[in-house]
């Protein structure tokens, strides 16, 4: 049973292995007359694109997408939305020497388990590249939110033990963030990472770290009680990202630290609406948006491929063996990870502000 | 538009308001043949219940469970259970004093935006009351599990900002966590965790903590990429807990300080079986279980309700105000969330145990 | 695993056995505010027990709904609404005798075949008297349905061989339908239907009938190609109710006697607005609604209780026998189906409102 | 909101309009290890492709699909699996000059009440064209099936007026269905009924049918009460196909005319099983398969797209039009609606066998 399929307005099928013909995804329940077209989508493609720096890894995918339906006249027609990427630069012969010999930290063992055949090549289903579909799809689930006002920021606030360790604006986030190969907001920090990154690297070794993601501007009332909570979902949506060891919102695991009388957000009066003085609760109270910034955090794990030698078992000798695996590797996933979780969260919540009727379900312009 | 049922095959529908005439679940899609009676719901049930000790509130809840439907003779019918717990002893009247000024930390001003009309008595819907139809649905799950050995345990890894600070055995859980207030595995700990909340709430003010639930003898393959990835699934269930602001799995927010050869962990033969050599990845994957013990902990934030005044706004008046909760509540929630977990914990794996073919879904004895 | 669930926003959950301690009801995804009371729902059940005349099993059920949850001082709450119906009145032991000698034309062996342990007292969950569930639920949708003023009408168009065998007027099925036993609306084919059923039930013997649903009012534009067409999900609901062997919509099975030209509905203006001349589409166009009345019909086969001999297997004994049932069962179910049927056509209306938008899915005041 | 997705388990997802790019789905949920190749899908789709008569319509689509993702080395992958089929040889000029005229009889005006924003050519989203996607699922599903025995048949058994009128055997639609353009078992019959759909052609009008869909050595056991019934989701299937208005089970609407002691099947021994002497139920008991043949019937409407002038509103202009299509249409459309049918029996099939525990929802090799 496979269950590539997210959302309950919005829904998004991803597909493709790494090393098939192609990858895509198909976005359904998308209101007509959504302005879109494959520009918006590439925007987003580029940046979650290998090859971009020192510090993610050096394939050249060109990754071109076309939008093969659902869209039409520069519009959304309200039927699915079917988008393709074809993958080229491809070379699978790495992959044929350890394909009986699960990599330690990927999914090779557990596909393995679980399907018994499976495509070995470049991780197949496993791989990072399936996230090529959900970006496409928070592609649109952006374009529907900013419709209505709704940012979302990402940015990097700790990577291989180097953290940011203060508040950071908004404003730094969107002047910063795109602007250094980590994608932290401040510039200084920015540098400490990467050279340990880069130290790690070096030793043929791969580091981690925390990443968050914030929504401005969303309109309370989002979130289904009781197992349609918005952090919920939202936990379940960063979690099904490979990699993501953690999720938090607001306070998170700082709040077992807090008393009552310092996580309580207390209520006040603002231009006659009723705002949070803080924001511990990171925008959710009871599974429901309060008005204030949505803010999530996840926690990154090291970078599965590493150059050192790693001890695994041959599953057809059936026997324990040490693995040394070539090529070079994204030596910290970070900065390519934070346009997949913005995808994430632009599709948690584009999904909830058709589900909670602040977007009409069938036409855009009606909703207007 | 509501979201009360989760799960895919082993489905479960809570219903009811904290002040209503009951509360209640429906677990739909649990296979004929398996032995359940109601003391094997009781059981869970009276874990969860208030008034157990000093650091729980004082309601003396009686919560009788009655099964309605779906078992017969002792055994499942493959049909809808149907569980019911009246609720008694309810004391509406300190909520009428409040019912137009929100509790800061508490749903009342999410609800009252997103529905207008709200049950303002007890917390109404959003209130941890919701939990007994999860814990009910959970005890059934359990059975479920125990039928092929899996196990699911649960204890307080700090609480009041102690923490257990080592590595806790199974045993020690078995042994020690359900013999004092607090559930903390380690008798000595314990005792400093309890003096803390003690002292807290001697200020009017209330704790958090941090739980960790454990899943043994899970088999491998559980879990379905993409979007279904096991570690997903437990991350909503977790967050859709009432007072839970993080979650993770494993090494969680420790993975982003690790190195890639500290977190992969190795694959070696054990009894011409593949095991992992330590447990960092949490006994997941890529999403898939690899059949070691499943780990999560979840961020449990310090109750909202506190006795210490708060800032609030009257809704109807419009003017902002102080607040003065009466009566006494649970100035820790740990120790009662614990079986709550562990319910949602036990309800995800019995979903996936039936979604993945380990147990048929229509006859238990089929599977057998 | 059970599909107890029917819908995608406004969610119908039915439980229990026909002689377990209840039946009963979760719907979820109702918007908040709207007026509900228990005398909404005991209406819509008292039209379906049994024992209201000549023609319908004599059993006395009593039926009293309770509402359990989700309505709050007369409005509901936006949390699911769970209703119980206890069972009063039951006699199991005519049941025990034939436990293990499936009665043909029931679902009693396929239920067995399924799931091995199953409730044989009173046809347990395949039981008729499952519907109570349905029934209740349907009232809450026809609540709703009111609230735009879309109008359900059911009518018996054939019972035992006799058809009506002319167009009914909506005013007709109004003035007649609830005041003869077989609810159909035209008086004198009435009678002669009863005279037909009463005939076969001297001979041991039981009738079927068709029964057509209409509603009035309905919006155009409700229905999701491909797979959500409003005449897929009404097929699927009508075909869901027990005895039911075929649905059609519109000139349904009198189409493919019909030429192009003739079943083309024409377009023309009327008041400004695009109307059908004709409707032998049936108030459907390519899965949509197009604003004239949804006309369903279905084939309700005879009753298959009969006191008649039949041939049957002892499952125990591995042998044929012969049965004869005892008891005084419905000689005709047309009746019966009505309210059902019409509740089944309201919760598929009440749901494609709120997913198209055509009601607030949160809250029943905004949307008007 | 748009449904395209269908199934519980298999999950079939359609796209593409008419004269887009590409048509094309997503079948999610297959087991890994089921063989299976492009050959398998373009069998089905060559049946269901226009121009192989005079009486389809003349357009020579050349329909060749490519799967791109979810099968290695001949075999499935467990994953989803992406086809698609590129639209070729497309001319849209003639519906620029009706564009805001709705053809009678299609779904031109209900699209357009519902989105507003529509492809107007060629029938976009509604069009006979989505049915491609839901062939190639079939021929999936197909494969699936056959793995176990089951057989799916389809045949014509009336058009144009003119009846089979008699029981027809298995072996006749085996040796004949396919070896006359209106997929008749019965050669004589054949002959007659297109005879008179070339009649009404000349006349520029078309005319419809009855297709019998036959499933054969379906297990025992299928289906979920109480919505979730083999029957009501067969129902739902075949409704969702465009032009069909009525779809029957067994005696279906025949039932109604029978008593109880004729419609009820007589249960006895052969072999040690308990089968039906008869198959009045059409397969399905309470929703549960029995182990006979499910047999269902579907009304065909008569194709809407006629070449004689009908009546219709100018949507721009708001005024009454008459509308003269040009071109040339499939006179009858029962030959072509076959494999669809057969495709969405088959997709139900597949479904419940998975939902079932029948065929292992992993792996396919498990389930051997």
């Amino acid at each position: 049973m496979g269950s590539n399929t997210f959302g309950k307005i919005f829904r998004v099928t991803t597909w493709g292995e790494s090393h098939g013909k192609a990858v895509g995804v198909i976005v359904d329940g998308v209101p007509a007359g959504l302005p879109l077209s494959e520009k918006d989508i590439q925007r987003e493609l580029d940046r979650r694109r290998p090859g971009q720096s020192e510090i993610t890894g050096p394939r050249k995918e060109r990754d071109r997408v076309e939008i093969l339906s659902g869209v039409f006249k520069g519009r959304t027609l309200g039927t699915p939305i079917s988008m393709i990427v074809h993958n080229v630069d491809i070379d699978s012969r790495p992959y044929e020497a350890i394909r009986n010999r699960p990599r330690p930290g990927h999914a090779d063992l557990t596909y393995w388990l679980k399907y018994g055949h499976v495509d070995y090549r470049g991780g197949g289903r496993a791989s990072a590249r399936e996230t090529v579909g959900r970006v496409a799809a928070g592609a649109v689930a952006k374009k529907l939110l900013s419709s209505i006002g709704i940012e979302i920021l990402g940015h990097t606030v700790e990577a291989a033990g180097v953290k940011v360790g203060r508040e950071i604006k908004n404003e730094e986030i969107r002047k910063n963030a795109e602007r250094n190969p980590i994608r932290c907001a401040d510039p200084e920090i920015a540098k400490k990472m990467i050279d340990r990154i880069l130290e790690a690297r070096r030793e043929g070794d791969s580091t981690g770290g925390v990443v968050e993601i914030r929504a401005l501007n969303v309109p309370p009332g989002l979130g289904e009680p009781v197992f349609g909570k918005i952090d919920a979902e939202i936990a379940g949506a960063l979690m099904s990202i490979g990699s993501v060891k953690g999720v938090e919102i607001g306070a998170g695991f700082e709040a077992p630290r807090l008393k009552g009388s310092e996580m309580n957000d207390p209520f006040k009066l603002k231009d006659g609406k009723i705002v949070c003085e803080t924001n511990r609760a990171g925008g959710v109270l009871g599974g429901i948006t309060t008005g204030m910034p949505i803010v999530a955090r996840i926690a990154v794990k090291p970078t599965p491929s590493i150059s050192k030698p790693q001890r695994t078992v041959d599953l057809k000798e059936k026997k324990e063996v040490t693995l040394k695996l070539k090529g070079r590797f994204d030596p910290n996933i970070c900065p390519r990870i934070i346009p997949v979780a913005e995808a994430m969260m632009a599709i948690v919540l584009a999904d909830h502000l058709l589900r909670s009727g602040k977007i009409h379900p069938n036409s855009f312009e009606e909703g207007k």
